[in-house]
């Protein structure tokens, strides 16, 4: 089955944007271990503010970032663009039955809402993250709302010289 | 000059306590590096709180654990056990004049109130985590109104087979 894979970029105070929006704090001067997580995937989740973020910056995605398959969740949209597929209504068994169809892992990129109903679903699979040796003090909170206690294993690791503490968890099930 | 030093147990977002004050879930089964930290210091810095529940455990600290020089920060309280410090007032030049003072480096235990004011007044000079491998979804969170964006310099690691991920960082100033 395909695997979904919550993989972010977060300050060491848990937050994935600053306080007024801002991603100016993320380290993009190498790849950071992107590339071959690129490999691992074909598609990616996105929650509806996400994607309007992500369709006010077409054509800025970075070098080397694929092409991917768009799902957008959102229960207030009626349409999205033709090459992405709207996600709504019962999320648990549409989740369900993308993760069992053939392809590769998905990339849950978020936003914040998306991550915590996912979580809660017990529907991610891994997290993976580039804690950046920053406090930022505010913004978007990575994690909020989560229902239980939720154990992980710490699968890989890698910590580069500028401080980037780059951790994959499994969740335990 | 005698640097603080902020080290707590963590879970992955960034609680140092569960929802109901709970600490079950922080390692206990070896050492994880708290008796080299232990030589470093020879005084701790709580808040009103925290000491009320050091006082509260009397005599149930874990072995290993050092007779520490106490300082207690309270604008209410008027006293303190004999052998601790009362520490009220200006805390900057408070801190700045046991900083100055011989001895070695300081362990700042908590609570998150004194954490944020020592952070924002630029009085702590490392922070040493032991991530643990676990979303708790609530809590008592470790940053919390931190003033600035604040970078890190990584100084130390170590990665446990449990998934224990123990980092120091010096703060940047």
């Amino acid at each position: 089955m395909r695997k979904i894979l919550l993989q972010l970029a977060v300050s060491l105070d848990g937050y994935i944007e600053g306080p007024n929006g801002e991603f100016d704090w993320c380290f993009t001067d190498q790849d950071y271990g992107m590339s071959s997580f690129f490999k691992r995937i074909d598609s990616v989740f996105y929650g509806r503010k996400t994607y309007d973020l992500v369709l006010s910056m077409e054509g800025e995605a970075p070098p080397g970032f694929p092409k991917l398959k768009e799902y957008v969740f959102s229960n207030t949209m009626d349409n999205v663009r033709e090459e992405a597929t709207l996600v709504k209504g019962d999320i648990k068994s549409e989740v369900e039955k993308i993760k069992n169809e053939k392809g590769k892992d998905i990339w849950l990129f978020g936003g914040a809402d998306l991550i915590s109903s996912l979580m809660n679903l017990q529907l991610v699979d891994e997290i993976i993250l580039a804690i950046h040796p920053v406090i930022l003090g505010g913004g978007k909170a990575l994690f909020k709302e989560i229902d239980a206690r939720t154990w992980l294993t710490l699968t890989d690791h890698k910590i580069y010289p500028n401080g980037l503490v780059f951790v994959t968890y499994s969740i335990k099930k």
